[in-house]
């Protein structure tokens, strides 16, 4: 948590995973950042992963330091009042419902002409997607996994939905920085499938199949274009090892001394792999084996610090659950990471502002809402209601 | 291309992905993003994919729409020269640089107090680190690839490196907007590592490990938590159907005509799986030969039109050959793409800005520039050298 945009005001209605992160980027560099759902909870509140008394953790870690509204949006009356919510405070509002429903930027607009709203949607034609569908029809699962597979690998990162939150958080400041000088609203429609379309572009990926009419094909583990893969140590131990600039390389030949053997591929195959990169990827079957037999003669708790000594990219795979438990540059031991009591009953390491600056006071992560714990008081103080027309609110039901 | 940035002035001193991309969201919002390189190309200028003739599509893809300045980086004068730049313009700094190297946060800032600096790290410690190092410390090649695999499964995309330049964008974004109101400028460390362990975080599989005192079990192609899985209809495609909310559940149930089937294993289980998204994960080996067993009566494209019609939330699995070629929705068609002729020579659709911005004007996406184009350019108008000084400069090879 830093106070970047402390005073910045920010409506949130939205599920899963792409517009409340981009909520929470906010919150973390101080915004104040306002969530409605419907009373209950959305379709988002008891996504897995659950604490055994029903909490969803999914739910709590995305939602950290917002405030939260609890609206019947069932009814009509619900929805009037959430339509006046979206265009409060600030006038920027994250959302994924649909184009053309009660939060339309029309109808939204036609409350608040210079309101910022931003839609993520799946599709951008307003077909449902989600993560996983678009990763389906974009490819990824056809590069991922074993060489040999015989069907497509799902990716467990929803890395669709985070990007398009980040970059949604990114847009939406911008609309904002320019409203300052042009005072116009506008609406930004940010869809999985153009997030991921525009990324495999950026990457050079549409251009490679057109150049060669064809996809890559899939290289496993393998880094594309340079040296990388898992190797296993004496000790049986998985490592990540990586060389892309020609420095890694040279270092990673050095510490297991494969020099003579290297440069005996060289001289059979004319190239030279400190300077050519691509030469390492294309003589992998060749190289990998002596990586391999060198590994196989090393402890990995004795190869580490000549690694670590030596500048070279590695990493041991370790599982989520060991990370947690033993690496200290990642979750506990971070500066990032603080004990956090949730409003579900959990006291858990929880991530404050991914974020360093060391010329910033940190404060620590805050913890999620309680669904409806700020209801009377954004009324009140956004809205400007009164203690007796939110009272009316309350006894017809609309507010919780 | 939109203008929301227009006149916002960035330099760039970044290889690789997460920076580069970082610049690459400013360029499509409109700012100049200045983009520095040594003479001949840093790191990343030879990066897979390549053309035929050895030009870099990713390179290509990364830098559209910048300049591009060329600098001899190994010499003194040529490092100072890129520290008057990396100060130059708004004061606005990406780089991947070590952070206790020439172009650390404190050189530059006693040139200028007020910069802003957004520094993308491996590990926070300064330890090396790429995408895959980091992917493997924190647990995700484990989650990931069949059920029964005997080795972990890396991603093939740079979730990380793509999440923490567009993550860097809206943190530098930020800062500006703070230093408008107090003229304050700082650095930003942003971490791959940090990014990963506050993006675990934030999904609540940190929490979840905790809590069940160990690992999420593999689940292969099936989504957590929820109904979905890859399935294969009669004419052999492959489909990845999903079902979190309600109403895709039970759309998808009565396209398939399941009902009956449902009702049956509800009865058994005492369980709603309308109700309870859950259920249906927990009980997923009941509910996936029933749909498999349904898609194999059905023809792709038989069922495509009934199932959008129901609002199901489904795709195709595609290669990314196959989407380029045949799915007018993402690339080919789409209006964030168009055909560019890049200086490499290469000339192929290229994604713009990846928002859509129905009340602004959208231009064209940018082609990347020759290394070292707007060297000349940018010496004059970004630090007032005469031509005098930038011929000198030439002369003794500092700058091409």
């Amino acid at each position: 948590m830093y106070d970047l945009l402390r005073g910045m005001r920010i409506v949130e209605g939205a599920a899963f995973i792409a517009g409340p992160s981009c909520g929470l980027h906010f919150s973390q560099l101080g915004a104040e950042v306002v969530r409605f759902d419907t009373i209950g909870g959305g379709p988002d509140a008891k996504r897995w992963p659950l604490a055994d008394n029903g909490a969803s953790f999914y739910w709590e870690g995305l939602n950290k330091g917002k405030k939260s509204v609890a609206i019947d949006l069932s009814r009509p009356q619900g929805r009037e009042l959430a339509q006046r919510l979206a265009t409060a405070g600030d006038g920027l509002f994250v959302t994924n419902y649909p184009v053309d429903g009660f939060l339309s930027y029309d109808k939204l607009a036609s409350l608040r002409p210079d309101l910022i709203n931003l839609r993520v949607m799946g599709w951008v034609d307003g077909t449902p997607a989600v993560d996983y569908t678009i990763n389906a029809a974009v490819g990824v699962p056809l590069m991922t996994g074993p060489v040999d597979s015989p069907s497509p690998v799902n990716h467990v990162l929803p890395a669709w939905d985070l990007l398009t939150g980040a970059y949604g958080a990114f847009a939406l400041l911008a609309a904002e920085r320019d409203r300052r000088a042009t005072a116009k609203g506008r609406e930004i429609r940010l869809a999985l499938s153009d997030i991921a379309a525009a990324t495999l572009g950026n990457l050079g990926q549409v251009a490679e199949v057109l150049a060669q009419d064809g996809d890559r094909k899939r290289n496993g583990n393998d880094l594309f274009g340079a040296f990388g893969r898992d190797f296993v140590t004496r000790d049986g131990k998985r490592l990540m090892i990586v060389a892309i600039t020609r420095r890694q390389w040279e270092k990673l030949v050095e510490v297991l001394e494969l020099g003579p053997a290297i440069r005996q591929i060289e001289a059979n195959m004319g190239v030279s792999f400190a300077e050519d990169e691509g030469a390492r990827f294309t003589h992998r079957t060749l190289l990998n084996p002596l990586v391999e037999a060198a590994l196989a003669e090393h402890i990995a708790d004795s190869l580490a610090p000549l690694f670590d000594a030596a500048g070279i990219c590695w990493s041991r795979y370790q599982s989520l659950a060991e990370a947690v438990a033993n690496d200290d540059r990642l979750f506990r031991g971070s500066e990032i990471f603080n004990e956090v009591s949730h409003p579900g009953g959990g006291r858990y390491p929880t991530p404050g502002c991914a974020a360093r600056l060391p010329q910033d006071d940190r404060r620590a992560a805050a913890p999620s809402p309680r669904l409806g714990a700020q209801t009377d008081e954004v009324l009140a103080e956004w809205l400007g209601m009164s203690s007796g027309e939110i009272g009316a609110l309350h006894d017809q039901g609309f507010v919780a």
